[in-house]
């Protein structure tokens, strides 16, 4: 490889850390092109900054644009083999156009019209629907896999569905109006890390999967609060509970603000009620690269500016309010989605509700890869005074 | 310490695989005697058996009787400071008379009358509560501890109230009707190693927390499937859910059994469904040393031998059926006990009930040692052939 | 079973924190024996006292009466069959004459004749060896379990040799000379807990094992620090290290001392330096019931008074000293073993030597059941004042 | 952001699995544009394939060309705060130039003129130093932090000196020679992911610092096989051992190769011995992202291809032989550097060496982001037919 086609770029600067500019040392810089060598002392400010300096960008998405687009798609896009599904992924401003919210996370909305149905497949990434409004579509897991009839979960306002890598998982849209929700999935992790598989599943699904019911057979096994299924063996990671119902989120959240009022904690801070959606089989995070959370902040609220390393992507469930990611704050409603660069500071409040029937509280619901840093021992969080 | 003090005596017996009796050889034994030593041919017969052979034998007590002298003790016997306890063991026939169903499990009938109360104390004996009949008592828990207020928690029928060890608790009866429940714990096991620390707390519990709630706090914070609440931060060992409703237990045992007959599994063997009460931080055993199951076997049914390394303590809960341990075969009902010794195998039957209401399933709640062998990797189970 | 040959027997005393004394409660009494039940308030405070009072004593056996008395077995009894080993168990004279050094632990000297086998079996009981004088026994681990051939393990002064359970192995002296040393099991541990599986090997190992090699083979897999043979998929429980050799136990013990002295720690307390065994694979103790250490105090050095839960036996090594078990004091010297049994507090001293080429430290091996209290949570421990 | 200023370019193509193109589907993309959104089925392909396809490609480097590199670079470039090490990293040919190995890996040579010292720094980047040749430079680690004064680390030929993230760490060359080695470090994880800390430490290192002893303190606590200092309580992330001298390796490799002689396996494959470096406190990988590892195949023995997630270095230590990654086939000696990305097979041949007193064995050292994928379930690796 000639000096003229290698990658490598090399330029001498003259700066107070940095090698005096000399004939030797260009000599030498032209030497490390060559054989596509770069030095520490170039680069040591960009790898190396003293706290994490992301390169993505805080930014806001406003569900109603993109939910107009996601619309317009399901007219002119058709669903089917190759293409696998109609998702429309957010992408970092700051991340060279690629379809990354976040280094490490993907967060699309995906459109499945009246009747339609997306082609079985699976894939290693990890993965997760979350609806912010709607239903009528349900997710069929596993009908390649060990059972011979997939398992039909059924998809609603305010559900939270995981699905752990390499499950097979198609989607029908069983009802007369198209449906939207949200999906993450940890594709930019395993883009960099270049750990991902692939498969094709059937093209169809089958008719006795074209049910419809209410509860899917992962929660009959596994949606008992504290009761684990003594049939079930073995456990592959990630959660064996397919749906954490709005009900019970709900019912969670409205708990710890109830405890909290009655002078019994329960809170993570005046007004801030959080839960975690976790593994019902070992506690841990529903998925192995994906934390997922849902946090209420009551009206009036206000939450202490926390930053991490690691990022996140929120969307507002329900109500109104004002959110601060770094230097930019934003007004905030139903269905908008935002994203908080790695040690980034967030901070929200709840403002009042437009009408008087509204509760007040800011719904959220927050996706992040904090698993990867905590398996890796690379987790920090600060509250920022 | 002389010969005639020793508390060893050793016996030269003429047998195959003993050292021929000699002078000698008893002159040897004798030594052993004032050195207090034993050796190990002479005893590893009974110490390094090819398999457990449990000192326990299978036991049965009828509940009928067990609660007429309950009922008895209710009348003559106090419940206060020092005696601590109106509670009343099961004494396995083959240990001598020890309050030990089994070597390592403790298994009582507690009675407490109307108005009375149990006073705090707390203990590293890991223990729960199980309610085959009744209502009205309330546990108050960690009210000496970091919580000011302790944590009122109700007693229903088919309710399972884990409580880890040292946590500080208390009983109210603030009903007109006395109420009965079983107490399981690992007081045996603490014995045996000699593990244990007890301290007493307060004798009357606080006017606050006599309060008589349908859910405890614990249930509000930790009792949704899969929804962990942020505001806990390190969790001790053992169960911070203290409740397990028969409700949930009811609905997830229906549940396996219904997607048994949609052909989808779901049971354990057929019509036999089971559920593990689990730890909802870590998806554990509810206590460090105990495991606590419900078994429900449908009308008909019945279960195959197995046997396990370990030994359980079982509580009819509702039905009728028949019960084999080992070489024992019981007719048993409602609220009747039994124990299990360690690999002595166990089948459970299932039969018609009285009426025509009934819905002919044998209801069982079992508690064992599980947990215990399973970290020690001393674990085994085999079905009986 | 009629009242007379219950095993129940329940005596009513007048005592300030126990029912009073009336016909009422004596009938009730005799109820519970006939139901085979015993009362909680009776029992209380033999069960669950403030803090573990042991009912095995400290006790101290004198190395020298023990080899002995080994000597004179060796003379008389023979190895084979049936009796397995000639090992001789230290029995705590208030464990009513069993074989038990503490209620968890086994203890024993063995004693192997010049040319003499011990026939292979393996039990689920946990062993070690361990070497305080003499040399020539090897141990022949595995023979008949994956290895056609088992893996010959030398015995020399100073050698821990662990043996995990539900292993072959045999012995053989292939010395003119006779060996002892001591066993250490947790055989009462699976006695109460009922545990056990035993079972026969081969009568007489193959000409192949027969060899006398200086290190083991599994030394030479797993015995270089830091290094994980890469050949070696899953590995039991257990480790999978046979022998740790004295020069390193040794060396670890010096470097801490003169690293103390160079004053940068190393030690536990001043002039007490030590070593616990652990698992190459996992950091972990080398068995899943025992933990074996090695601790040297230095010349004139003292320990501070420390209880544990759980029980602990020691044997000394070298040096001579004092050693203070609860209220119990004695002049310790090499091959003495004493227990320590749980939350008694233990003080050790080193005492000048009696030559001046002694270097004056004390050197003391220890086991003890801590595996078995971390595990479940039940460990606590604390520096008496 | 207008579109003329949106990073988001899409183009709709005519293609199978691709919408049709017209000029909805043109207007529709504009749409995406403008509000930051990419449709998954534009980009499926790329981000999901059917198996890791790795941006990164196969590459050699020389190391007699990094090596006068390095050495010009030492007579022109100073180390000191700012640049803070002389390091000139592999720059892989298809990431950019930017100085990356791999996606996740960095690799550098690292270089120090007599006398010279590298200033003190710490950073939550995971790093390890190997020396291929020379000697004389030490490592002083932990002096700001919980010690006094520094651990002072010698480096030779065939050392592997694993340094966690977040200890301080400076270096010294105690000699008259230069001295050059390789460091490997997480930089482009940590950059990828964002996880990145680094704070600057002292400029000179104290006297008591510029010690040279043959062992470092951490080798005198952690280096005994199977012996953990009881002194150590909490242990941090990462290894408390700071160096794995070559002797053991080699001889743990020699060991293996023996025993495979002797029939008794030991080796991965035929003639090809391996080891993992690993934690001595928990057996787990040196560093929480990087697992380090030696391999020597036997004169004239060749390894099976093999192909796994996740990429790795290799440096020749030793021998000379063929080496093929993917499609690529190189002839390598002692010194020279070589990545296999992710997925990408790799097979070794050992060839017979120069002179008659070579064994003619290969000996590579090998580091590899393994940890990552196994922390996160996405490990797979497979034998290429």
């Amino acid at each position: 490889m000639s000096t003229t086609d290698t990658p490598v770029r090399l330029r001498a600067v003259a700066a107070p850390d940095q090698p005096d500019v000399t004939p030797a040392l260009e000599q030498l810089y032209r030497g490390f092109e060559q054989e596509l060598l770069v030095p520490l002392w170039t680069e040591i400010g960009d790898l190396m900054p003293a706290h994490p300096r992301s390169r993505a960008v805080p930014h806001l998405w406003r569900w109603e644009r993109l939910l107009r687009l996601a619309a317009e798609a399901g007219d002119i896009v058709p669903v089917g083999r190759g293409g696998e599904r109609r998702a429309i992924a957010l992408a970092n401003p700051a991340l060279g156009g690629r379809p990354f919210a976040t280094p490490t996370l993907w967060a699309a909305i995906q459109y499945l019209m009246p009747g339609e149905d997306a082609p079985e497949h699976r894939h290693t990434q990890h993965a997760f629907r979350f609806v912010v409004e709607g239903s009528g579509v349900w997710t069929v897991v596993g009908g390649n896999g060990e059972r011979a009839v997939g398992d039909a979960v059924p998809m609603r306002r305010g559900d939270f569905l995981p699905q752990a890598g390499w499950n097979w998982h198609a989607h029908h849209n069983a009802t007369a109006a198209p449906m939207a929700w949200i999906d993450g999935l940890d594709i930019p992790f395993q883009y960099l890390t270049e750990a991902q598989f692939f498969q094709f599943g059937r093209t169809d699904i089958d008719a006795a999967e074209r049910i419809t019911p209410q509860r899917s057979r992962s929660e009959r096994l596994w949606g008992h609060p504290g009761l684990r299924p003594l049939s079930v063996g073995e456990v592959a990671p990630g959660s064996p509970l397919l749906a954490y119902k709005w009900e019970h989120t709900d019912a969670a959240l409205t708990d710890q603000l109830q405890l909290e009022r009655e002078g019994y904690g329960g809170t993570v801070e005046p007004g801030h009620a959080a839960v975690r959606f976790t593994n019902p089989h070992n506690g841990a995070d529903v998925l192995p690269t994906i934390r997922a959370e849902f946090h209420r902040i009551a009206r009036h609220a206000q939450t202490a500016p926390v930053r991490e390393t690691g990022s996140s992507v929120y969307q507002v469930f329900d109500g109104s309010g004002t959110v601060t990611v770094g230097e930019t704050t934003w007004s905030v409603t139903r269905g908008d989605l935002f994203v908080v660069p790695s040690w980034e500071s967030l901070s929200v409040t709840s403002e009042s509700g437009r009408t008087d029937s509204d509760s007040g509280a800011l719904d959220l619901f927050r996706f992040s890869d904090a698993p990867v840093f905590e398996a890796l021992h690379l987790d920090r969080q600060e509250t920022v005074r």
